[in-house]
């Protein structure tokens, strides 16, 4: 960690900074620059509320050299992560794809569905039971009921489900019915959720927040990790920008700069960036491309009557024929779907 | 609202369409341009999932011509409310000032700050018992333990008290203790808590999510007000942006906006948005004068110590001197402090 | 042409923006819902000054239903344009890739690199001559000496090449010299410069602009094709958001978008958004299978040499390794290299 | 400056950037911490293409202690910089107000509008000559026949007159006839533009670019500054952010900001913020209480037949009254109107 101190902070303010830093256990090393002072502390930072040194007086500003967040970084864990769900393992050499409707509307179109992305490839299920919906008024989900119909479809697919969790009431229902519980964008700094859902052990996928940084995505992560459960799959699903052309836009650079600061794997969520199932399928070969270790895609077998996210989700014959065209790409980067 | 079909719709999509709407309770006027026809649709959008409209085929997008929220909204509601609090008026004549430390350390030091914002003319007395971290690793408040320390510094000052709800199980308990519950902007689309927390029939202090529009927070108020409580009062507190000068980039133009299109009150944290303290003085006028119904405004007697924000804390003797100054601008545009 | 008249519009205001419609030469068409009133004007907006109407009491907003572009559209120009640089034909079958340093230093190092690309396999070579520096006192470049460095280079390699021009007044000097005519990101919306880089009916690359939406970008290609040159190339470069993990993010999606909305090629420009070289390879293939016309890559033989952008420049064994990956991932998008 | 080593640097990458950092001039202060070595290096930031540090094998990232600017800033020129253009002092204890319309469109009009905000109390006349459109298809304005109509407008009403400058070829012509040169916002990294307005040693208003920060606005103000010129303001209009319930967003901590950081003035243009006239009132209310030295108004007496922006002018009785409630909140904060 390096303390900057302003121009004209006194001799006395930068002693009592060394004096404070050195009470909490870190080794002092000032430089006097022409203009400016600073003053390295080694130590480890994560243990420290560096707040009480940046409101010292004569303080400009304090720059961190090691990353906040550790179970998640690559400085410490240096071999990349595989989640295993059963034998689906996602973030090794096959690309796994997750799909299914945005929400479960009935018991029929669900199976329906789940029967085609099965055969089109699909590794993992899913499926809206309880929809964090941005209106009062917008259908919200089955709950329960909906869990207990994704339930029956795995037992016919053998399909891996999963499913987004709202409230921390709700954490260990979710978890006694699917394989993997989902974060959602609205929910990544939600911390009580994120420790609650880790307790239970189950793989989380972490959706990243709507405005988040990289770098607090990896410490909603790491709050999960910290939790006691090391099986955290990221979920890249677009950023808010100015730009409205698409819903959202997607960040295929997080891609590679996950893949340096972090072990754990990451995958794509092109129905959400868009906003519009015209651009799914480019995107999800640029994803792939570009490394991505899955995708998750919205696919109704009747867009128009969904009840959420219709616009954005592929009919099955279109997934059918991506998939084809998926894997081709895959093999040009390496890798198997 | 308005359905513009695209370029090369055939004639039998646009009858569909038509039929679709009518099917749903609308009334349609279909005008054919040149290029593209467009359908109007008379009826209300609020009732509709208008996505089984956008996802036909044909359709290029679907304007809203009202607003998706209805009990939030100035075209409901013509008064502007003014949410009471016993005697303390949020929304009318006077500015309100609610001020305090961001965590509650121990009930000496509490009660101190309690003391003395009370002097300085604050009317709400804000403090942090349960605190969302970015980091799992730093202090998370005290919780019911700091609910019975606000409590205690009430009784002392006569002060009303505020503190945010991060978890659907807390409500409860924090609604027994406090006379204004906060959602915080990590949590402003969290939608089972904005019910649990309108359930309660408390006061609601909304702030705006780090990325949200204004029309997402409308939406968000009016979970709360559909949940059956009709006293939000609004907090703008800095949105995200490309700009890394100030943490957050405070949109004083929220402000006219938001007296605009609805009836509830809103009031600034120019602490938040700003990070540092050395802003919160000028933003605070600024914010005024702009026409805020008030301020919440972070003070700490010792700033160096605290265990959250201490940057960004006014020390008690400058908030009391803001004070003196924000009532002579508060005057200069017809209002009091 | 959709005019939304607000819910407290009288009937005078009504008619009078019917009758201003009608003057403005529109066909109109009233609807009346329950609240508010909308008006049809069935016309070519592109002839109208919109903010006339906008401006009229009465009136809430106006929704366009026709693009504001008309010659870059898809809307007007069905077929795909494809441009053509003597034998390189950018927008066609083939990837085309465009590769060079940043900044031209001198001759020996720049016909170094010249020839290295082409050997990997680029068809067109990139130099600064003329550069945009956001610190007065960085190095502004060769100018007219650097122009002819890169005409040397092209006689020994016989690539095509392309440079940035930023004055009005360096126009005529710089299309003397190059193939392609550059117009950087910093002035997308110099409109001087667009129409007179335009009346040179040379090739324009133009880049978007740090913060310009789609529609904005294709209204500065509508400039320049306006101004009587149908030869442009978009290239994406990198959007400013609140992410600082990457100088730029990356918007993939534009390329489906343009796709959809224009008939002019669009290339991506990885070295500038990422700012670093770590991330030119992952983003190259994301943007060939997301469907990108081409690249243009920072080359340069010695990074830490470099008088500008260094840190986001391959080595020429990097690049020549890239080339090779790549046109695996052209093939399996149908594609060649 | 910092330079920070990544965790797996050897030795020797150590030892070749200190060698490189010393043959640049700095002298260096390695500091070994637990897991990354930080090389300190003083010496002045701005002599450095700090890229070839950063392109070297090792390092991660290199922290900047001064800042990239050195004319703008407060660290060099502690007192405040105080324009004059004749007797309107901008920057001091007054307010200083312009206004006028977007663009010139005849004589007589643009004199009745003068002459309006002359009795107001307006100290500076703007107008547009040359217009920067979005559109090919707008009016792009009068051009000299605009100037001239001006010079007229000064004659008769004594205020001195500002308008902005587009091209290098057009910057003597503007300079002959107006006080204060304008620098519009997409011009702000027109480097060209900012040298050729600079060295005409007239009064700059600087703009800030739509999605410019904070230092690359002082950045290319230090372009003007280190042309001779030391009369610069800068202006403060709105940024680009994801928020479209006004054209742009205020960012009105910018004031304090710069305030903090520099030595120039600042205004602020709630206008072109806004988009709208019904925010104009309370915006430049609040732009004024947290500290702008002035204000930049659209007026315009018949806003619906205006030839652009019609929609974001104030009509003459508004802004005489508006300029009524300024005097009140100028005075509330010690300053004058």
């Amino acid at each position: 960690m390096i303390v900057v101190m302003n121009q004209n902070a006194t001799k006395e303010q930068i002693i009592n900074v060394e004096q404070k830093l050195i009470k909490l256990g870190f080794s002092t090393h000032p430089i006097y620059g022409e203009v400016k002072t600073v003053i390295g502390a080694i130590g480890d930072k994560r243990l420290l509320n560096t707040q009480e040194i940046t409101a010292m007086p004569g303080v400009e500003n304090l720059v961190p050299i090691m990353k906040p967040y550790k179970l998640a970084s690559r400085e410490l864990i240096q071999k990349s992560t595989i989640v295993e769900v059963d034998d689906v393992k996602i973030g090794g050499e096959e690309i796994v794809v997750i799909a299914g409707p945005c929400a479960i509307e009935n018991e029929d179109n669900f199976l329906d569905t789940a029967i085609k992305v099965k055969e089109a490839g699909a590794r993992i299920l899913r499926g809206g039971a309880f929809k964090p919906r941005t209106s009062p008024y917008s259908f919200q989900g089955l709950e329960e009921e909906g869990l207990k119909i994704m339930a029956a479809a795995r037992k016919v697919t053998g399909l891996k489900i999963v499913t987004e969790v709202l409230d921390t009431r709700d954490v260990e229902t979710v978890a006694s019915y699917v394989d993997i519980i989902q974060i959602g964008a609205r929910n990544m700094q939600n911390f009580k959720l994120l420790q609650e859902a880790g307790s239970t052990g189950k793989p989380i996928l972490l959706k990243r927040g709507l405005a988040a940084t990289i770098e607090e995505w990896l410490m909603a992560a790491e709050y999960i990790l910290s939790s006691g459960d090391s099986n955290v799959i990221l979920c890249e699903r677009g950023i808010r920008t100015y730009e409205t052309a698409t819903r959202n836009t997607i960040d295929m650079s997080a891609i590679p700069v996950v893949k340096e600061l972090s072990h754990l794997p990451i995958i794509v969520d092109p129905s959400h960036a868009a906003g519009t199932w015209k651009y799914v399928a480019p995107l999800s070969k640029g994803a792939i491309a570009t490394g991505a270790d899955g995708l998750i895609i919205e696919v109704h077998s009747d867009p128009s009557c969904a009840m959420c996210d219709g616009p954005q989700s592929l009919k099955p014959d279109k997934f059918t024929q991506l998939m084809k065209e998926l894997s081709l790409v895959a093999h040009a980067v390496g890798r198997e779907i």
